[in-house]
């Protein structure tokens, strides 16, 4: 049996089969070339799974055997079920790790686990962008220096609207002006997760060595730790009460108050 | 013109309907009682509205001119309209500040910005309840002493399926063994969030006078500070970059690209 | 009887004495220009006390009857007394405000508060910085738009050795590449606490209108909320404990075990 | 070469030399037990060390080769060195673990590294402690089911004067009435804190297969990732700025103005 972390990929795959451009950089589509990334590690095992598939590839099964999902998305996040979302949610806070990717930002998933806007500023002129390390210890920015830069951006800047997060990883300085919190992390449930901002589509930015050694660090960092929280909301019977709630329970019990729930 | 701070209490108005015994305990309604509680302080001004009413109450024009929304439900969680919690989320985040109250951990609403389970463990024995103060200078806690009572409860126990608080404001104590998160902030884009664990509707609680001042001390707190977080997810055109990408901006720009967003 | 806010506007007033540059900025000191820019407000008050006073000006009674102090120190940290900063610190978990000034961030307070190393990358090369607000709707940012500028600073970069900050309130942008924190919130104890980077002393910083604004915005926002969090680590004797205790409380207490505390 | 996790236990020592009381629980003393227990697991491998030792046993070599370090203090935490605590905090921030063991909250270490009173209440009445577990699926609680007891305990009581921590693991329910915030994990730097309340030395509570189990389980979660954080607080040169700065960048530098720093 293996015991590779086991990533899917998910992508929303509509750039890729609209425009030319974006084929030539990703013939295979966006969440192909992420995955192959991936799996240039020899602990990593990446699948994909597509908003095309049925139940956008995020099946019972599938969700049940994924550690890690990544997930990009732009112009159709529409079109993601309802369903699926709350069965995505529900594996990330039983433990599942969740990597949300650039426009990811705007994603369903992102903004259910978030409670929040999850806005953002941009502009589309292909400006640098230096990503900044706030603590160059943590797992994610093995292998990164100090700062790395990309050349060609879509800019993403500020105000972000998310809860704080958890630990800052990475602040992105754009050559027009702008910052970022660009990479960010939180714990929901017993799910971690990762927002990492780059990844335009126009752009060969999975391509790009430090994303890719990024992504390998977020996936095993995101990696599910302990058990599942299996959530059921539980009743607890009075027999399990401390003892003194039990030696006057009965008086107290209200049977018929029972029905009020 | 009034310059008290505007309460809108919600309630969802479905026991008190069906059973006698909460009628007796709130001939007008839960809701009534709470803007009751909260009147008696000459900052305040508090009206009501209910799930029954057209837009639950919770008209535009409603939540413009609230300050703190409090909500109470219970067993009709699911009849409360998307469009309407779109609408409570989005002022919260705005600034407009929210006290979820008891049973309300399982509502739309706090679910929708928690982004959480916010499950528990329950048991209905009318157990006796101590709500420990976890920072005596908080302005929540002002006017009770290091902890109060609530002889009948319904208990309400750990885990809690939320993000952690940003404070911790009370922790309970329960006579049949249990411990609870029981006061809990969060800030949500720029709208501070309560959570207050008392008020079973088969109990006087909200006649209780600690769960009283309560209330009045976390309206206050979470009136809105600062102005309204108006959220636009701006583009942010080139001319009002920094001067370097301004000066090539010409050759980055990529206007057939920008079809893509 | 005044209901101004009292701020003392505690300074070094090391490089003012040395440095005809400095002098040439601030004639009277920066902390005379601080206090100055605060006291435009009708409802500050603003009190000036440096490290050459007895106990650098923050005796038991100064510190008694303020509400936020302002820190500024760079080249004379280690001459602070211990006394002096345990007494500070006491004060903000108490619930006085603090505001700490750009090269404050390395002071003996703050570095205690924070328990980390609060250390930084840095240049001086008089560069320009933008400002952005991360939350529009933030106290501590009303009148300021977007992002403010400051043409000529000391850039610090990040990594910034803090904790993750409960509320990010401003990120800087520098001519040069880098990225700050420049504006971040935490609260300890029941005293809230607001770094602000600006502020070298070879630049007309502190005339400037925006550094001015938001310095005015961050001490009403860290002012004192509901009452002091006065700590004794009390113990509670057994005849305060719960019921059940209290009935078998004889046999359980072991007086002898009692010295070893 | 050993690619156990190495952890360092450290006892201050005294009470076992002092009260046949304590001897008899912990004839090697306490510190032995902690380490014979943690021990038990094939992957841990722990030492001790004491406040009598030369540098109360931690000297620059045992910290280098010391991945997890525990502490346990009661009555002699006023003479623990201070140089000794800069090394232990130095180290954190690098990334080594830290588990504080029960009034070990009042050591230097601990409020070094949480910058606040660390105080509590508390009660020597021998009574039972019930610990709650906040999430199920986090690892630090792995073997533990929903909460476990401890038959006589030192009562450890709200407020507890710490920063909010980032994960709350257990909360504490006392026979006499009270609760605590009993398992709270904080990341200071580039190491995770864990603070467990249960340890006092009237009692064999580390003999309790729970207890031993959590410490286990704590170690593991407090492990190093990733690298090293080595603070320099540099200063970066002009020569890695970014372009335009470099290009403007003679005019700006003052060098005379750097005597300043």
């Amino acid at each position: 049996m293996s015991t590779k972390i086991r990533v899917t990929v998910w992508g929303e795959n509509v750039h890729e089969q609209k425009h030319a451009s974006v084929r030539d950089l990703y013939p295979r589509g966006m969440h192909a070339a992420i995955a192959e990334g991936l799996s240039e590690a020899g602990d990593l095992e990446a699948h994909t799974a597509t908003l095309q598939e049925p139940e956008h590839g995020l099946t019972e099964a599938v969700l049940e055997s994924t550690d890690v999902l990544t997930w990009w998305g732009h112009c159709a996040h529409g079109e993601v079920r309802d369903d699926i979302v709350d069965r995505v949610q529900k594996r990330v806070l039983e433990g599942m790790g969740l990597i949300v990717l650039h426009s990811g930002h705007y994603s369903k998933v992102f903004k259910r686990l978030m409670g929040t806007s999850c806005s953002l500023t941009w502009r589309e002129a292909g400006e640098k962008e230096r990503l900044w390390v706030c603590n160059p210890g943590h797992p994610i920015v093995q292998g990164i220096g100090n700062y790395f830069e990309i050349p060609n951006v879509e800019m993403y800047g500020e105000p972000f609207g998310i809860p704080t997060p958890d630990e800052q990883i990475f602040i992105s300085w754009y050559e027009g002006g702008e910052v970022f919190r660009s990479g960010c992390t939180w714990k929901r449930g017993n799910g971690k997760i990762f927002y990492f901002a780059p990844g335009h589509e126009t752009y060969p930015i999975y391509h790009h060595e430090s994303v890719k050694q990024v992504l390998k660090n977020a996936v095993r960092w995101a990696r599910p730790e302990g058990s599942r929280w299996v959530d059921t909301c539980p009743n607890v019977p009075i027999e399990q009460a401390a003892e003194p709630l039990i030696q006057k329970g009965a008086s107290l019990h209200k049977p018929g108050e029972a029905g009020l729930k």
